[in-house]
Order: structure tokens, then C-alpha cells, then sequence
């Protein structure tokens, strides 16, 4: 890493962060959820959905624009259907429902191979890839996909923003095939706006073609963009475009009114979240080659791909599994100077003492 | 259109190409869903995966190679999960393997909200978008990947092919909301193998970036193509590693060797087929806002999405849907002059009569 990274202690930073959703109105329970799922955002080297994102969009969509209600119960639907589930989670604080409903998901794929929740009037769950690497941990091919708060992406060969970022998660058991679990996990856009949030922190460019200026127009400067774009044109949109239709099936309102303070007349403004999680043994047909068992056979098929001349690929989760050992040899989270500066401006806020690198 | 195209009854064409199957040795419901699939693609435009296709990938590694085995039984596996099915499908045809795949999982999530059937030793089915649009239009959110038959795309930031062009396909059951199932329906290199092949039929051009030669340089000429690249960078990398780390769960084997008439040793050289459909209400949280329906809230938020300045933008499943009303309104398949011409040396070679426009 060219840029110096400070390392924190996780303990002190979960204490912070917990504290500042305490002081937010969060239950004890909530804002731990909070702090751990920051953390394990930090962990694996993701620096655009850390706890400075999570408070930032507390403040914008949050506990004081009422977007999120510090508290709030999860409503567990009737449904007939046995192997999915359906909530209302009243806009409960996003990490405390998405950990809920990984782990809801887990209990009904242990019993019918493949398990569903999805959730109404939710909040912003920060991280999806946080939830599909700790189920894939557990030994489960996990999945999530949420509405993104904003409409910031114009539709393919559009003009407006009318779509969410939209990202998607999988995560799969393959720690003991290849000693990390594969994380595929990005927003649908070329960016996600948190990514345009850190390079305009740090002072860089975007790359070219990835997002647009008040006047519809290309722009590389972070400070001006208003709008991104899907990445590979319709494929991309179609995956957008995904998140959206699952949204306006559980009951999302339009993606122009989400996120909005004062949506217009009975317009919903929240996201809507969706996960779902398959036994690793509900797919197995048992028949491996060459006396394979299906961990080996995974990890065979994963060094044919990437053998014959494709050694230098990465796989997703990769950069992830190689920050989280960083992390651990570093012994805490890592933090740039920019941001412990401002994780510093949040503790001084509430009366605490700084954290210091260690 | 500026190609000209010929009107041919549906029905003529279905009795050519389950004949130019029964003459291979399926048996008569195998050679009928074969047609009935090779028509459903023509309906609704799809030039790269019609009857030609099907029948050139029987030649290539159907029952003459060995990959595909007529008259073959599909064994449904045991397993101790309820709303999940495995079978091994003997290399049965794809298609018949897929329509029955798709029924299952159907009334797997009539019961459960949600259907998987998983299917080992399978031979291609053809064209994903023909099942999520069928069960789309009965009301089911359709959903199925598989492994393609070779080994064609270039891992991002590899050298050698080592991956299908995995393709994904998703259905919406938005008929009553907008007119028209919204179909999601890609391979995950740039271009599909079947397009490249479309395009040195007609002698066009490659867009630039899609495809390699022989000494890995991109190349626009289809006759020279060696190996795919996947569409937008990492995300499509990761789209298409998702089909061979499933398939590899169920019991694929290594993907260079798949497809291949004699795989090393004991390796095998099938691909897999993922088939789930989602019961629409077992996802509905019921509360949707101004008092919509799901149905009604469906269509209000696509309207939303292509709103605002959007109104030229296409949906996924657009092209499709138009294409089935120009056949519609033509009374029958439409097929261009040089793909008429092949037909009809099939015919030939059947002794048949040839296929004549209406």
C-alpha cells in the first residue's frame, strides 16, 4: 500500500461507533450490530461503506430524517409459503434486520435446501457483502440484494436518474477449498457513490465514462458528479433493473421517491431488502470426478480457470480475504490518516477521547 | 427490418426440425420439445439460439459425439431437502431436461414460495430466455444459469480461455403490468459464440474489444475469433465464475475439459443446469403505497424508471416482446434468406420438402 494506514484496536473503534448510535437513539444491541458490521467492512479492506459512511448516512436518510427508527420491531409476516419469509421491518436500523435475516434464511435452507427473506420499509444495511462472507464462512452460498437509497443512475441510453445504485451480493463456501470464501459483490453501477465520496475525500479522479454532471455530460471530477452510469451498458442495467422489480414486488414505491424526505403524497421512500441463502448440499449431485468430494471438486474447477497462463486472476473475495490478513497481521483496523481524522471529529463530538493508532 | 424476412408456418417448421431429431434417434416427445424450443427462440427474434444452432451443436456434441443420449431418463436424486430437487439427467436432450426442470421448480414454490431443481450430466438447452419467459408468463419469477458447452472466455486479466460463456437468465411475471414478461437474458462474455457465428453467416463485423485471435489480440473478424472476453470487467468475470463455482457444487467437472469428446482420464465433460422460480406472493409484503396491488405497484415503478426523460430507453424483454407480435402478425416464424437456405438443406438431406414462405 502506497498510502500509510493506521492501525486501530476494533474494540475502540466498535466502543465509538456503538456510542455514536447510542447517542443517536439506537438500542445497545442496535448500535453494537452497527459497530460490527462497520468493522468487518474495515477488516476486509472496504473503505467506501465504513463506519463514516454508516453515520453519514444516518445523518442524510437516518434516525433524524426518520428514514431509520431507533428501536423499532421486525413484524414477521403470514405467508403460506414454508421456506420464505416475509418482514416489516418498520425502518429498524439496516444491519441489526439484514444480520436477522441472514440468519432466518440459514435455519430454513437447513431444513428445505433454499431459504428466502424479504423485507418492507427497511433501512440501509450499509455493507452486503459483510452478510454473504460471514454466512459463506458458516458453509452457505449466500445472496442479497437491496434498493439503494437514491435514484443516482440513469437507465441505459437514458437521461435521468431513476435507478439506485442496486448493488448484489453472493458470497460461497469455498474457505476450505481455497482458504477464503469468493465474494462477488459491486454496486450496478460503473461506481458506487461511495467510491465517488472517497476519491473526492482523497482528492482524485474518476475514471473516464463512469458518471455525469448536472448537464448530463461525462466528468471525472468527483466534486461535480450528480449521476452515474450502469456498468456494461444493458447487461448492467438489467441487473439494475433487477433490484428495482424484486423491490416493487415486496412493496417498494417509486425509486425517484426513495430516500426522500417528503416523498410526494403516500409515496413509500424506503428500500427494500432481499436475501436468500442454499445449502451447499441441496445442489449436490454426489457424482464428482475422479473420486472427488464436492469441496475438492471446487477447488479443482477454480485452479483449472485459473491455471493454463491465468495465475496472475484475481478471484472476487480475494482482495478482501488478503485485507482481512492484513488486518490481522496489523492486529486492528486499518484507517487512513483522512479517516481517523474524521472517525477523531466524531469522537470529539461526543466527548471521547481519540483513538489512537496502535 | 432492412433484412428481408420470411414468414414460415409454425407448424411446418416444428414437424423439419423434430424429424431432423427423430432421424438422430430422439425419441418423439424429445424431438417435440427440441422444436417447440427452436420455435419459441425464432418467435420472439432470437437469431443465435434457433433450430440451426441446435441442431449444429447436436453435431458438435450431441448424439453423434456422445455428449447427448436420446431416449435418455432423468433420475430424480434423494435428498433430505423439501423445496429442492437434484437430478441426474443421463445426458438427456437440454430441452426436455429444461421444461421439466422449470415444472418442478414451479411446484416447488407453489408449496414453499420457492423451487430449485439442480441437474447433473445435463446437455445444453439451448436458450435460457425460452423457460423464464414461459414461466414468467404463468405468473413466476424464473431464474436459471448453466454452464456453456466450452471452454471460450478469457478470464479478466487472463491469457486462456477457461471459462463457459455461462449465461444467465431471469423472468418476471409482468405481463399484466406493462404487457410483457421482463426477460434478463445474457451470456457473460461481450458476445455470445452464437452471435459471433450469426455475424460470419451474414459476413459483419465484431465490435471492438469483444473477442481474441489466435495469438490473444482483439480481433472484429469473426472468422478469427479463438476466445470471448467477459462484458464489463471484473462484474461480468464474476457473473460467469458464478455458473462454474454452482456447477461445480453440483457435480460439474473441470471447465477446460467440458465438452470435449475425450476429457482426460476419468474427468467429466458435462455441463450443469440451476433452475429456481420464486412464487411472486411469497415475497409480497402486501403494503404497497396510494393503495396499489402488487401488480399495480410493478407497473407504477417501471413507469417511474422510464419516466422523467427516460421514455426512449427499452426494457430487457422489449425486443423479444416485439418480435413475437411482428411473427405474430406475420402468422408465423421469421426467417432470414440464408437462414431459410440452411433449413432447407436440412430438409434436403431429410428428403423432405423444403420449408416454403406463407
Amino acid at each position: 500500500m502506497s498510502e500509510t494506514m493506521h492501525p486501530i484496536d476494533r474494540q475502540a473503534h466498535n466502543d465509538l461507533v456503538a456510542a455514536a448510535y447510542e447517542a443517536r437513539g439506537f438500542l445497545p444491541d442496535e448500535a453494537a450490530d452497527a459497530a460490527e458490521m462497520a468493522a468487518a467492512a474495515t477488516w476486509h479492506g472496504n473503505r467506501t461503506h465504513n463506519a463514516l459512511k454508516a453515520l453519514h448516512l444516518d445523518d442524510l436518510f437516518g434516525s433524524k430524517a426518520g428514514g431509520c427508527v431507533p428501536g423499532a420491531e421486525i413484524e414477521v409476516l403470514d405467508t403460506r409459503f414454508k421456506a420464505s419469509e416475509i418482514w416489516n421491518s418498520n425502518r429498524k436500523l439496516g444491519q441489526s434486520v439484514a444480520k436477522r435475516g441472514m440468519a432466518r434464511a440459514m435455519e430454513l435452507a437447513d431444513e428445505f435446501g433454499v431459504g428466502m427473506v424479504s423485507v418492507d420499509n427497511a433501512f440501509h444495511y450499509l455493507w452486503g457483502g459483510g452478510y454473504v462472507i460471514e454466512a459463506a464462512k458458516k458453509g452457505y452460498i449466500a445472496y442479497t440484494n437491496c434498493t439503494a437509497a437514491l435514484a443516482e443512475v440513469v437507465p441505459f441510453m437514458g437521461k435521468t436518474p431513476t435507478l439506485g445504485t442496486n448493488p448484489h451480493s453472493w458470497g460461497f463456501p469455498t474457505t476450505e477449498a481455497i482458504g477464503f470464501p469468493i465474494a462477488i459483490d459491486w454496486a450496478t453501477s460503473t461506481l458506487a457513490m461511495g467510491r465517488v465520496q472517497q476519491l473526492a475525500r482523497e482528492g482524485k479522479e474518476l475514471p473516464p465514462n463512469a458518471a455525469v454532471d448536472a448537464n448530463g455530460q461525462f466528468t471525472t471530477d468527483p466534486s461535480k458528479v450528480v449521476a452515474l452510469v450502469p456498468f456494461g451498458a444493458h447487461k448492467g442495467y438489467g441487473m439494475s433493473l433487477i433490484n428495482e422489480i424484486v423491490a416493487a414486488f415486496i412493496g417498494g414505491s417509486l425509486p425517484t421517491h426513495r430516500g426522500r424526505k417528503a416523498p410526494t403524497a403516500d409515496e413509500k421512500s424506503t428500500p427494500s431488502f432481499f436475501f436468500q441463502i442454499i445449502h451447499p448440499d441441496a445442489i449436490s449431485g454426489g457424482a464428482f470426478a475422479c473420486g472427488r468430494d464436492q469441496k475438492a471438486n471446487v477447488k479443482a474447477v477454480i485452479e483449472n480457470i485459473l491455471g493454463n497462463g491465468n495465475e496472475k486472476c484475481m478471484l472476487p473475495g480475494q482482495p478482501e480475504a488478503e485485507a482481512a490478513k492484513r488486518s490481522e497481521e496489523a492486529g486492528g483496523l486499518l484507517f487512513s490518516e483522512a479517516e481517523l481524522k474524521e472517525l477523531n471529529e466524531i469522537a470529539a463530538g461526543l466527548g471521547r477521547e481519540p483513538l489512537k493508532p496502535m
